[in-house]
C-alpha cells in the first residue's frame, strides 16, 4: 500500500458560513428535530406527546423544539444521563434521530452484510430493529434478561441494566447491496445510491468498506452505545453477519455558548457546518428520492470513512505549518485571514508579497462550500483510538460520518481533496461506506416498511 | 495457544462484605482520599487548600472529606465535567489518585520500556511527568499550544483544549526493570515487587505484558484521558518507549445510593470491593516497604490485567448456567444462598439433595476473602473494547487494575482462580503487568524522588 498521499474530508471546515449572532443558527443547534417544510410543528409536537409520561424531561423539551441536551451542557459541562430521544415520527417523512440530534459523546458504528437472498428475512430483522431500538432509545432492554428462573438464554445481554437512556439515538441505513438482484428490490433503489467509486489518496482496507446496513448508535455513555449495537447485532444472527465496526467518542457541541468540539490534530472541527433548517432542507433531507423509491422521502444518504490521523508525524510538525495546513489558527479555530472563528474566511486576503493569507491547498479553501458550487453536508464526526499499531505508535484518528441527500456531494469534495489537499501528508482514509437512511417508522410501522409494499 | 481453561480475578466478588447500612462502608464511599492512620485530617484539608483558588468546586470538597463527584452522581445522574482532584500531597504518605478515587467513567492505561540505561534520565522524566501531571488534573495544558507565532512545535497536543479537568487523575507506576542492573537502583527494590510468575490458565500475549513504567489515566471524559497519556507518552521520547495500552470505559459506583457498575457479561462487578479506612490500611497501602525502600512508604502495588471474554459463547449460555458461573443472580446480584446484592454469601447453604446453593466452583466461592485467609484487594477495573477479532466475532473484556499491598495476593487467588474458576471457559488473560507505585509527591517535588537520594 502506498501511504505518501492520503486524503480526508472531515474537519474545521466544510460547509456553511454561520456566525453565533445568526438568529437561524441559534435556532437550528437548539433543536434536535428536522425541518421538512410544512411538517415541523405538528411533527414535533405530537411527537414529544406519543411516547406518553415515560419521556419525561426530552420529550417535553422536543415538544417544544428545545432541545433538552442543550440546557443540561450549556455553561456547566454537567451531563444527564436520564434524557431519552423518542424514536417514532407522528409524521410521514420525519427523520431517523442520530443526523440532526445534538452530538452525543460516543458512537459506535457498525455494517452488516445479510447472509440471506430472502426479502422477508431482511424485512423481519428492521422490524424486529425497529421494536428494539424503540425500547432502547427509552432506556429499557430489548427483552428478558433474566427469562423464567434463568432457564433460557437471556433476550438481552444485561450490560446496560439500570444506565438509563443516556439520550441514545440507533440509526439504520440500507447499502446498496440491498438493492441487487438478491431481493427483487432493485427497482426501488434510492437515485442516487450506488457504492462510492475510487477517491484519489483512497488508502481502504477492504475489511473495512462497505455493508447491505449499518447501525450508528450514539449516546453519552459508551456503555449503552455498544449494549445497543451488540443486542442488536446478536439480534441479526442468521440473516446478517457483522462487516465492520468503529468506536467514537467527542465532546458535544450544543450550541453557540458551547465551544466547537476538536479532533485528535487539536484543532476545532466543525465550525461551518449544516445548521439551519433551510441548510437542511437543501442539502440534507431526500426530497426527490427518484422512481419508485418514495419510501425514502424525508430520509437522507450517510457516508461513513474511517480516516486515520498520522499523529506522531503532526505532533512533531511546528504549529505554523500545522494552521498552515488548516488554514485556521489553532487556539481559536480563526481564519488566517483574521477575525475569530466564526468570522467567514476570506480566500482572496493577502500578504504584502501578494501570496494568499489561507492557502490555496489548505483544507478549509479546499472544502469551502464556495469553492464547490455551493454545496454543503452535514458533518457528525467523532473522534477514535484502537490504541497502538504494529509500530507502537499511536492508532487513532477520525469516524467521519456525514449526511447529505446526493453523495455524489461528498465524492466531488473528496475527489478535490484527496488530490490537493495539504493534509493528506497526514491522513489515510483506510474505511468506506455508504447507505441509504429511511425517515423514521410511525408508531405500529418500522424502518423502511414502504420498501416491501 | 490453548485456551479451554482460562482464568480470571475480576468480579462480583473478590474482598469483604460490606453492607450498604453498614456507617464504614457510606463514609469510605464518599472520601476520595486516603486513610493512612494519623494523617487524615490533615493530609485531605491541606490538599484542598494548597492547590489554591483553581480548585474551586472539588478541592472544597476534598478538604471537607466529601467526595464531589459522589455529589454530582448521586440520584440524578449528571456529571459535572469542571470537578477536579488535586495532584499533590501535603504530607508525606499521600497516596496518588486513581486508586482510591471513585472511578471516574473512562480510563487510558499504557505501559512503557525504558530506553536509556542512566537513572538521572528516569529521575528527569519523572519530574516532567509530575509537573505535567499536576497542569493536566488542574485542567490545563503541558504547556504552549501555540509557541510564539506558531514557529514551534507545540508542547501540549490541544485536543483537550477547554474541556476542563473532568475528575481526571493520572497514576504513575514502577516496574520491576526500574530496579534490574541498568540504573544502580537495586538496592532500592521495594520488597514485594517482582514479575508476575506464569499462573494457571494464562493466555497471555507477549505484547501485552511488563513494562518498566505504567501511566493509569482516568477522567469523566474520554478525550481528557487520552490527551494525558499521549502528551505525557510524547515527554517521554528519547527516555522510554510505548509498550502496549488498554481503553476502557465504565459507570462509576459513587456510593451505597449509586448502583454496582456491570461488566459486559451484564453481571454487577464490585459488589464486595475494599471500601472501609481499615480495610485501606490493612490491604492496600504499604506500612512495610522493605530495606532501602522507605520512598515506598503509603504507596501500594498496582497489577494490570486484561481480560478477554468470549461474548458469543458467553452471550448463548442459558442465565441459569451464567449464574451458576458467578453464584450471583444476573439482575440484583444477589448471591445464590438469597438475600439481595450486598447480603454476604453463604456458601455452606444447600437445596434438599446436599448440593451447595453457591457452587464451590463458582467465581465468588473461590475468590471469597473467607476461602482466601481473608485477603482483599482492591479492584479498581473497566470494561473494554477493542471491535472486532479476525472472525468478526466482538473483541472486548475487563481491563482488570487492582491495588494491594503485596501482589502475593493477588497471585494467590488467580492461582485458584485460574486451577478451577467456572468462569474459565468464557475469558481468557491476554495481558499482565505489576507495578509499584509510589506515594503522591509534596509540591516542589516530583513521584519517587526519594527513590534517588
Amino acid at each position: 500500500m502506498t501511504t505518501e498521499h492520503e486524503q480526508h474530508p472531515a474537519d474545521p471546515d466544510r460547509a456553511t458560513a454561520q456566525h453565533p449572532a445568526d438568529p437561524d443558527r441559534a435556532t437550528a443547534q437548539h433543536s434536535s428535530g428536522f425541518s421538512r417544510r410544512g411538517l415541523l410543528g405538528a411533527g414535533l409536537a405530537a411527537a414529544g406527546a406519543g411516547v406518553g409520561a415515560a419521556v419525561g424531561i426530552a420529550g417535553a423539551a422536543a415538544a417544544t423544539g428545545v432541545n433538552p441536551l442543550a440546557a443540561a451542557t450549556n455553561g456547566d459541562e454537567s451531563l444527564d444521563l436520564s434524557q431519552q430521544h423518542p424514536f417514532y415520527a407522528t409524521a410521514a417523512g420525519q427523520p431517523q434521530g442520530g443526523i440532526r440530534t445534538v452530538p452525543q459523546r460516543h458512537c459506535v458504528f457498525m455494517t452488516f452484510d445479510l447472509s440471506t437472498s430472502v426479502a422477508t428475512d431482511l424485512q423481519v430483522l428492521l422490524a424486529r430493529w425497529s421494536a428494539a431500538i424503540a425500547q432502547l432509545q427509552a432506556g429499557k432492554t430489548v427483552g428478558s434478561v433474566e427469562p423464567a428462573h434463568g432457564n433460557g438464554v437471556g433476550a438481552d445481554t444485561g450490560e446496560a441494566l439500570d444506565l438509563g437512556p443516556a439520550s441514545l439515538t440507533v440509526t439504520v441505513g440500507l447499502g446498496p447491496g440491498v438493492f441487487d438482484e438478491r431481493f427483487g428490490l432493485a427497482d426501488k433503489r434510492p437515485a442516487h445510491l450506488a457504492a462510492i467509486p475510487t477517491l484519489p489518496s483512497d488508502n481502504l482496507d477492504e475489511q473495512l468498506t462497505g455493508g447491505d446496513l449499518s447501525l450508528q448508535a450514539c449516546a453519552d455513555d459508551p456503555q449503552v452505545a455498544y449494549h445497543a449495537v451488540r443486542d442488536l447485532a446478536r439480534m441479526a444472527r442468521g440473516t446478517a453477519t457483522v462487516r465492520w465496526t468503529v468506536l467514537g467518542f467527542g465532546r458535544a457541541s450544543a450550541g453557540p455558548s458551547q465551544s466547537t468540539p476538536r479532533n485528535l490534530m487539536g484543532f476545532k472541527d466543525g465550525t461551518r457546518n449544516v445548521t439551519t433548517d433551510d441548510e437542511f432542507d437543501r442539502f440534507v433531507w431526500v426530497d426527490q428520492p427518484g422512481d419508485g423509491a418514495a419510501w425514502m422521502r424525508g430520509g437522507t444518504y450517510q457516508v461513513v470513512r474511517k480516516i486515520r490521523m498520522n499523529l506522531e508525524t503532526w505532533d512533531a510538525d511546528v504549529v505554523s505549518d500545522q494552521q498552515r495546513v488548516f488554514g485556521r489558527t489553532k487556539i481559536d479555530g480563526a481564519p488566517l485571514s483574521g477575525g475569530s472563528e466564526h468570522t467567514t474566511p476570506d480566500f482572496h486576503a493577502a500578504h504584502g508579497d501578494g501570496t494568499t493569507k489561507i492557502d490555496a491547498r489548505s483544507h478549509i479553501a479546499l472544502a469551502a462550500h464556495e469553492a464547490n458550487g455551493g454545496v454543503k453536508i452535514l458533518r457528525r464526526g467523532y473522534n477514535y483510538t484502537d490504541g497502538l499499531n504494529q509500530y507502537g505508535q499511536l492508532d487513532a484518528g477520525l469516524l467521519f460520518a456525514a449526511y447529505m441527500n446526493d453523495p455524489e456531494h461528498f465524492e466531488r469534495l473528496q475527489r478535490k481533496l484527496g488530490a490537493s489537499d495539504r493534509l493528506n501528508e497526514y491522513v489515510s482514509h483506510i474505511g468506506s461506506a455508504v447507505f441509504a437512511v429511511p425517515p423514521a417508522p410511525r408508531k405500529g410501522s418500522y424502518i423502511a416498511e414502504q420498501l416491501f409494499r
